[in-house]
């Protein structure tokens, strides 16, 4: 226990330079207490990342895994169009885990709630076999103002942010045994949240249903279909691919941490919102129209189904 | 991944049925969404299960595993005097890991979420080494109201609901090889909650400070006099000491899960509450009129040093 006392402490210590204030107690008794300002509701999102599983120890420096750990959870708030307040950080570290590699995580971790005035409130550690990190977001959006994925009707826009593809592209190359320089502007090691882009699309109404694409575009506007009961088609010659990524990647690769949304036929949608492109990939169809939800015309005009085929966990890629 | 899918849809379907009015947006989309009365804060607790860790697949049932783990949230936000609302599970699972097992950890989790009105609101699931449950409450507490560890002044009694020992004494009779009957009413395997107990302190304002017993009286006692800046004298022959436990186990053995309080002075605590015997064992003292934090008056009246010897996770006692 000795080693949990202390890494509590040095948590603890280190979350002080992380506030919001929101947040009326942190770590340091039975359960942190938050208070949401008037007339607005709470979110809360939980990603578990496993080493072996949602990371490799020979791939991922910690810091990234850190990163990594927490813009699952800020992106989940993004989604949904609101404002991340909190976060709480379950820890299972292996005995003989070095001192250097939790301090790394660490850093990685807070020096994105600093970015985004997120405060570490809460969690729990144990020893375990395997790194194990559950991270829980608490944020806060005006009561019923949260963006669904239940929201998209026929005739509705389909659009994305950024680029697709580049995080599963970089994975691929790491599979194939290269060597890679794991920069902060690689979005496979350090993807960004797009937190600001979900808050003023939910700001200015402009979003009928929204989530992060973390799965694969093929996986998540199933999603997005499935909880509006609508179907969808896209452009393959729309959508935009991330660096030397190619289409099968855009459409298939996950862990991008773009957002997906649509919006009514009529809205204007900027091209580009607080810097980050927005692309327009497609439309909401009548589900009784056709045979399959989601269907993709390729560049020779010709529409075929779309497979989900989206991220599976690279553990069982192996 | 099929499994894992499968997994969420099952626990979606059986979520439905353990329903609380503050969830407006349950399972299914990135963020659950919660909403607290008007003039309440919000509490949340995150607690770690691991496998070998905080449990044994050979000692203990899946239902008391999936009701243990429970309780130890539900049991943090009755030691704040809160209501619970929503619990959200994060999951590792072994591949080898039977379904039977998974349904018989649901069933017990699911049982006691009902009980005190808790909705199952989200979580995530992973393969994983060993069995590995994260399981987050949050709660809600008037504005200001809500008990902490801190509130301590000397003077004041030290009082424990129920009795203690009685969970560490049915571990130390497994590690002995005994073959035990995991009954209901053992509190080691079903654990209750102190949640009327916690509120009803909370609404008569007769809690100064509070916290749970999870790691053992000896060790949560210094916790309070530590937020507190307190020291405190218990007297032995007022511990009240669970079945078959003796004052060792009472003192230092952990996962009671029962409520250790302090209230003024002048106040009077009833007998019981809600049914649950409460004890006064002791008095916060001025820190500095003694050399150590905590003192235990033994039944010849001598005064020594209570070491804090609290509850090591079993693992680490092989």
């Amino acid at each position: 226990m000795t080693r949990e006392r202390s890494l509590i402490k040095q948590i603890r210590h280190s979350a002080a330079w992380s506030r919001n204030r929101a947040v009326i107690q942190g770590i340091g008794d039975d359960c942190a207490i938050l208070r949401l300002k008037p007339g607005f509701e709470l979110l809360v999102t939980t990603d578990l990342c496993l080493e072996d599983v949602h990371f490799r120890r020979a791939w991922h420096p910690a810091a990234a895994v850190g990163h990594r750990c927490l813009t699952r959870g800020l992106s989940d708030i993004a989604a949904m169009g609101g404002e991340p307040l909190a976060c709480f950080l379950s820890l299972g570290l292996p005995e003989d885990l070095p001192q250097s590699w939790i301090n790394g995580f660490q850093r990685g971790l807070l020096a994105l709630a600093e970015r985004f005035t997120v405060q570490l409130a809460g969690g729990d550690i144990s020893s375990a076999r395997q790194i194990t990190a559950d991270i829980v977001v608490a944020g806060q959006v005006p009561t019923g103002k949260a963006v669904l994925r239940s929201g998209a009707r026929p005739g509705d826009g389909i659009y994305v942010t950024g680029s697709l593809g580049g995080s599963a592209s970089t994975l691929r190359q790491l599979f194939a045994g290269k060597k890679l320089k794991p920069g902060k502007s690689n979005p496979h090691f350090y993807p960004t949240p797009r937190l600001e882009v979900g808050k003023w699309l939910r700001k200015h109404r402009l979003a009928t249903a929204m989530l992060d694409i973390s799965d694969g575009l093929s996986v998540d506007l199933a999603h997005i279909c499935g909880e509006s009961g609508v179907a969808a088609i896209v452009s393959s010659n729309k959508i935009p691919i991330g660096k030397s990524a190619g289409l099968e990647l855009a459409l298939h690769g996950g862990e991008d941490y773009e957002l997906l949304f649509t919006s009514r036929k009529q809205a204007r949608v900027p091209a580009r919102i607080g810097g980050i492109q927005i692309t327009e990939i497609g439309e909401i169809r009548n589900p009784t129209d056709y045979s399959s939800a989601i269907q993709i015309m390729g560049d020779n005009g010709k529409v075929r189904r779309l497979p989900q085929r989206g991220w599976e966990h690279f553990a069982r890629q192996r």
